[in-house]
């Protein structure tokens, strides 16, 4: 965190109200879970020396822009889904940006308003805002919901008494009449921001920003397509990494900075270059999404040698491997045709789900994964019960896979680690 | 269970599928813990002999009834959950069951296909299927699913795999664009269920199968009218067993029964005769629905001198307190009706569900309830984050409440009944 300390920042958090002896805290600690993570490895693109800055700056230098943004009256609009399409908000002119989760904070005030076994994604979260960490939801002007699993539709109810809160409600199905339904919600959810940013998103601006936020998912199929490469050109935590990044920075900067790392992996799979031997176990992670920072499983498995080179989740290939068609010309046509990529995520809220197993099997084979890990944050209920299904379908194609159920604590490392070495000399 | 020796239903078990040495068992247990539950009561009302018989024949004569019914072509549909309506089913002339579910059983075949960190009231339907001790899934030639939470959302998708499944989807709000969402689905069921019974829906038969089931409703409301009385006429768990029957039961007989015990218990009240001593306390129970045979916690505060006056639950007012209005003269706006009655169940399914909190605590003022014993089975999302917005609720009007967190297992009831006690003597 040592930019941090160039420019001082705490009378911005402190006008954002945080606590900062905490926050202090909390900042420190993650930089040392970064440093150790993450400066500990070798060969590293030169690319994400501009994911380190933004590391660097995590609570710095982006919520000092989101703070300019709001204080010429631009609109911030928090989310921890992708459901909420980032597209309808930079059209009416707001920004989008993740909240603080991935790390355990604040859950002795949390279990006083929520269960003890309520997962680590939404407990941290509260955790963050109760303990007045996150200067994200303190920058949001809004916090759009979802009622993707029970913990979050009910969490956004306690969230609701302390920020203002919007749900939009997500179908269980995807079935024509769901799309219609989602697409009824995202019209509501369009006059909801036009009324906060005061701006009406006309057909000019929706293109544009469907351009610009396609752009930047091309930028990270770009990232993604090389992983295929042995040996790979970058480590799996970097590259989870920058899809978690992707929900909080600055768009055309970020697909920039990200098209310049694409360059680099694209000239290192040319040459042949890698981050970890031909040698190495390639795996495909899928499962609950990762919050920032949480990069513990990823860590675990480079640790013990292997390799990760695909995330089927929403912090990987659910946030970029489908694009909005870009040919629409009216709002309408243009509000249809996000209704229907959007719904075209697979999360395991839905049921059935078969097209996540359809692409979890695709992306193993395309990204050459010699095994298959199934994470999922204890009490996550959506993903833990479909893991029974992801097993049978990694079983009958003859893909190894282990299941994994944690949270973000580190006292189950030593134990996950030997699951992983484990599960590496078998496969 | 001395009736099922005098009629053997074996050869009929064994024609179902089921696994007799397992089955004998369970109905075993099933008649010991019914014994020691129920037949030590004292001063019951004769009424009750009538739900005596019924559950002395629970998997026997019931059944059979089933089974004859099936045998001359008519067809059962079992459902777990209110949202579900049985006027559908009846008006093409089907017939409605609940599912086996409510007690620990198979959970070792369970937790090779969902979590062991699933409700129970799940692991248990799951556990009855897989155990093959369920004779009203048996009988089922189709059941219809919802996607009232994650867990029973993707246990059908289980469940699919072994039975004839149709899953109806639940929307997640109350706004009018969620009934109209309901109402669609009810469309969907309709086509469904007239397909699977070959009769046609008309206004005639909608007409009688909304009369039928309000009456049920009725005589549920007049039972639970009179547990407003001190001393109270009839027990808690007497009265639970009531509502669980009224799911299996055959509803003109039913309904004509419950009438008969109405009348004693309003006999009763006009007499000043009850079950308990008027100083005893009195206690309304709100949270997950109980399925037969779970009288765990009616059970633990009786046995500790209190009395259950009332249940906000599925197994009590959410099932009986709404009426479908009687005055629609088509279908089309017969199912208007039941769209909007059924929607108007308060379920912690959906956000924001201030409705719940209003009938816990009109309830809690009808039924004179001294405390609130807030009951949620362990990994049940919904009920227990709503919980807390319960308590909340309860505390501001000086009601005490107790949370009680369990599951179908008699290894906690030791330390439930201490908490039970503390609370009794407190209150």
């Amino acid at each position: 965190m040592s930019d941090s300390t160039v420019v001082d920042y705490h009378p911005m958090w402190e006008e954002l109200g945080l606590d900062l002896p905490t926050h202090d805290a909390l900042l420190g600690a993650v930089g040392q879970m970064f440093a150790d993570a993450y400066l500990t490895q070798n060969n590293r693109p030169e690319g994400m020396s501009y994911l380190n800055f933004v590391m660097s700056e995590v609570h710095g230098l982006r919520v000092k822009e989101l703070h300019d943004f709001r204080a010429t009256g631009g609109k911030v609009i928090g989310t921890f889904c992708l459901y909420v399409p980032e597209e309808i908000v930079r059209a009416a002119g707001g920004w989008c940006v993740g909240l603080c989760a991935g790390a355990e904070f604040g859950y002795d005030e949390v279990e006083k308003i929520m269960p003890r076994n309520t997962c680590a994604l939404i407990k941290s979260f509260m955790g963050f805002k109760l303990s007045r960490v996150c200067p994200y939801i303190q920058e949001s002007d809004l916090v759009v919901g979802e009622t993707t699993c029970d913990g979050k539709k009910k969490a956004y109810e306690a969230l609701g008494e302390l920020h203002n809160v919007y749900v939009l409600e997500l179908p269980q199905m995807k079935r024509p009449e769901d799309v219609a339904f989602y697409r009824g919600e995202l019209g509501e959810l369009r006059g909801k921001i036009e009324q906060l940013t005061g701006k009406i998103i006309t057909a000019e601006s929706l293109k544009a920003a469907i351009k610009e936020v396609n752009d930047k998912r091309r930028a990270l199929q770009r990232i993604a397509a090389t992983r295929a490469a042995s040996p790979a050109p970058i480590s799996g935590k970097d590259a989870l990494l920058a899809t978690q990044v992707a929900f909080y920075d600055d768009v055309p900067r970020y697909t920039q900075m990200m098209n310049l790392l694409a360059d680099e992996l694209e000239e290192r799979v040319a040459g042949g270059v890698g981050v970890a031997p031909a040698s190495a176990r390639r795996i495909l992670i899928t499962g609950t999404p990762m919050a920032l920072p949480n990069w513990k499983l990823h860590d675990i498995i480079e640790k013990s040698g292997g390799i990760v080179v695909g995330e089927e989740m929403c912090t990987g290939s659910r946030y970029y491997d489908k694009l909005v068609p870009e040919d629409g010309e009216t709002v309408e046509d243009m509000f249809d045709a996000i209704a229907a990529k959007y719904m075209d995520i697979n999360c395991a809220c839905f049921t059935p789900n078969q097209g996540r197993i359809d692409d979890i099997l695709r992306m193993a084979k395309e990204v050459n994964a010699d095994g298959i890990i199934d994470y999922a944050l204890n009490f996550c209920t959506p993903y833990q019960m479909e893991a029974f299904t992801v097993e049978q379908a990694a079983q009958d194609i003859g893909m190894p896979l282990l299941k994994i159920d944690t949270d973000y604590s580190a006292e189950d490392i030593g134990q996950l680690s030997t699951r992983v070495e484990a599960f590496l000399e078998m496969i």
